[in-house]
């Protein structure tokens, strides 16, 4: 058996690699071309494009009903989503809840072409409306699709650009990885977020602009301009490494594979890892799906269903005029918050390595008990009447943190496909180095990289918030 | 924010990392002390702990009984598990069916308990008799318990050794991760596998042997004694890089962390999780939890629950009479197929570094899509009426390999806690280098156990017979 068939494949060359095209992509972050060109764009496609979105009663929908039989809020297709209740009860036993939740059983594409012009990647960013949007247009991945969407369920076009996403003799995968969506609103729900690159020759279609990184973070700082897949994906991409003593540059000064991931950091890898795993044992919640009608503490009044207390968030029915857009006139339920929620990462520097304050978090949407969350993730108004120790670990000192420690802060929206005029303050804060609650990690930013590129260890919000930290130099430490 | 406070903790030591655990793991395997004394605990145990296990009819089980409002059979105490119906729907539309399936929502640790013997890590085994064994003991991680089982909920004892699982004062870990039990039987059910040291004194008790990593390899070629969770834990352990130009020893040759990685392998790392990623998004079945009087293709009949075809695996009820073990009596539904499995990997040198051909396949109750399994699983009965091409891939080259070729072949069983008399033949087989068929790949044995390290990766049928590869010098290649 040693001597082998010539026609046997030959191994992937190694010059081609993860950190090579992390180093490309830090090029691409430095890279900052004036925005006149983008700005003008966006005018013109908000002058083509628009969406407008009015409120309807939920029981006025058109295709959308009350399935008697089931309990549940369907489309007459039996496709796209529905909106289930959820039955949830803690291993504590004590505590249980009921709330309504999006079942979307299919998995979305969320994904960046990325193309070099002038020797420096550009990622392929669409101009895209979306019912939910406070603002009308927002940055959205080149492709953002349901199968619903790409197969004609929807009725629809052809989606632009998906042909990078399906043919793998047309692109480099730079990421593609499976990420949940956000576990207190979707059951189970996973997109695959890919980065992909593609060496052919592509025009950016009416809608669409090539921005370099450095130009993705630049607008992430603005309100409500970058969506929520968008940061998603960039969350995902692979990182350079600073340390000039580290692992992305110059030579290893040790043999070790594992120690380069750990260098520097408070807690070796396998320690991390390990600390998720029992974290998601200790805290699997049983779910099971009932009829919304059965859920005690929610009632359908006004067109809407709302949570008795008034708390958290409201299902409504909205009716959607587009123009510009796939389909001229639909209706659907969207979820809204009744009050702005909180995304929060402390940053710290210790012994010179960045290290990033994550909690571990259980949600009954998750489809393995629990997730990376950020520092601080919470609705804040939950919390206002309620004594300093009943309130979430570090959300005071994130509230009243110097504007000198602020690194990052902006007000960024949910996806405006499911979610209605609803987002969360995005802050990044350097503090001095803080004792870990429980539940609570300080992880590198390799850390969090290596479990960025694997499925389901950050949540959608621990992703949205990591993606601000990466758009600042040094994560925001100076 | 430069000065830090002198209470910040320091970063952790490198010198004890996954690698060095991985060297010693490597030294514990080469050696094979005389297994005289381990034969006489096992004759000594078997002599004191017994199980004897009739089938009774289902609906004759004390405590367990039909519910008639879910459908479903369940345990008075709402404990333990239950049989639900599950409908599966494949993303092709046409093909969809219904079986039961074992509901049990609570994570169990299975885990080893490490200690140095004269400088050499042993493995405290115990010896241990489940109701579905056809032997009476095999041999099984130091813990092996539901929350149920150390909880009371079983009316049992304390289980031993638990503290070293539990209090991370007592113990370092060599491995930590959530891994799925068998897609096809359990709806997304996962275990903890754990692999702690300690250098606290610990005496074995009656009924546990302290073995070396070596003897445990040995001991796997015997028929059905090392049972299913030892190898799926064994399969989780870092593996020592033999290759001295690798990442294991001497100097790395190149500074890249992630060619590392993929040093020689086929296929790159990030395309490998693509390749996974993909496979799970085009997949995905749409499952849903029904009465199992409602599953078309079964029927109840002489006290079990059969397919009509007579393929696949019946639901039984047995009454199990216990001596040596927590409870001295009890009834229970269990699973047994009707004919026996195959899991077999083929393992073949390309360009000198040994690549393990691996498939990735949807089962309806794994918690994410589809996982890798071994390059054959299936049961050959229910392919030995068709024609070739209806056929698994590589089933006839794996069940005609000639015996100079064959380097494992020993039928082991499945877990005896839920499955009687139910166990598959486990396949080393060398080949030479073998085309991918759609939806294989040929991985290296690195790869691998990067992928063990992390949630659900590897099906348990993929760990239980890669743990078998891996006890093999050189994985079976000569």
């Amino acid at each position: 058996m040693s001597t082998l068939p010539s026609a046997q494949p030959r191994p992937v060359p190694t010059a081609h690699n993860r950190r090579t095209v992390a180093r490309r992509l830090a090029e691409s972050a430095r890279i900052v071309p004036d925005l006149a060109k983008f700005d003008q764009a966006f005018k013109e496609t908000r002058e083509s494009v628009s969406t407008a979105t009015e409120t309807v009663p939920l029981d006025r929908l058109n295709r959308w009903h009350y399935d008697r039989n089931s309990g549940f809020i369907v489309h007459e297709s039996g496709g796209f989503f529905s909106v289930e209740g959820l039955q949830v009860k803690s291993p504590g036993a004590a505590e249980h809840w009921g709330q309504p939740i999006i079942n979307q059983p299919e998995t979305g594409i969320l994904g960046f072409l990325v193309r070099e012009i002038d020797g420096i990647p550009h990622f392929l960013t669409q101009l895209k409306a979306e019912p939910g949007n406070r603002n009308g247009l927002q940055l959205s991945p080149t492709v953002q699709a349901t199968r619903s969407n790409y197969t004609g369920i929807h009725g629809g076009r052809r989606v632009p650009y998906l042909e990078f996403f399906q043919d793998p003799a047309r692109r480099r995968i730079i990421a593609d990885v499976r990420q949940s969506e956000q576990g207190t609103r979707f059951l189970r729900k996973r997109n695959r977020n890919m980065v992909v690159e593609t060496s052919e020759p592509v025009t950016a279609q009416d809608g669409f602009v090539w921005l370099t990184l450095g130009q993705l973070h630049r607008l992430l700082a603005v309100e409500d301009l970058v969506n929520m897949d968008t940061r998603s994906v960039l969350a995902c991409l692979p990182l350079e490494n600073d340390d000039p003593s580290g692992d992305g540059a110059g030579t290893l000064p040790s043999p070790e594979h594992a120690a380069a991931l750990d260098r520097g950091a408070l807690h070796p890898m396998e320690d991390v890892l390990s600390w998720i795993t029992e974290a998601r044992t200790r805290h699997e919640m049983r779910v099971r799906t009932v009829r919304l009608d059965d859920l005690d503490q929610w009632e359908f009044s006004g067109g809407r269903l709302r949570h008795l207390a008034g708390r958290k968030f409201e299902v409504i029915g909205v009716r959607v005029e587009a123009v510009g857009r796939e389909v001229a006139q639909w209706d659907q339920p969207m979820f809204q918050d009744t009050s702005p929620g909180l995304l929060a990462l402390t940053v710290t520097r210790i012994h010179d390595v960045p290290h990033v304050l994550m909690q571990v978090r259980a949600e009954p949407g998750l489809g393995d008990a629990a997730e990376l969350a950020p520092t601080v993730q919470c609705t804040p108004d939950d919390y206002a009447q309620l004594p300093p120790d009943e309130r979430p670990p570090l959300l005071d000192l994130v509230q009243s943190a110097r504007a000198d420690d602020i690194r990052f802060d902006a007000e960024l929206s949910d996806e405006g496909g499911r979610f209605y005029h609803t987002g969360s303050r995005h802050l990044v804060i350097e503090t001095e180095w803080l004792p870990e609650p429980p539940d609570f990690r300080w992880l590198t930013l390799r850390q969090l990289e290596e479990l960025t590129r694997h499925n389901h260890y950050l949540t959608m919000e621990a992703r949205s918030v990591l993606a601000c930290l990466r758009s600042l130099p040094q994560g925001g430490l100076i």
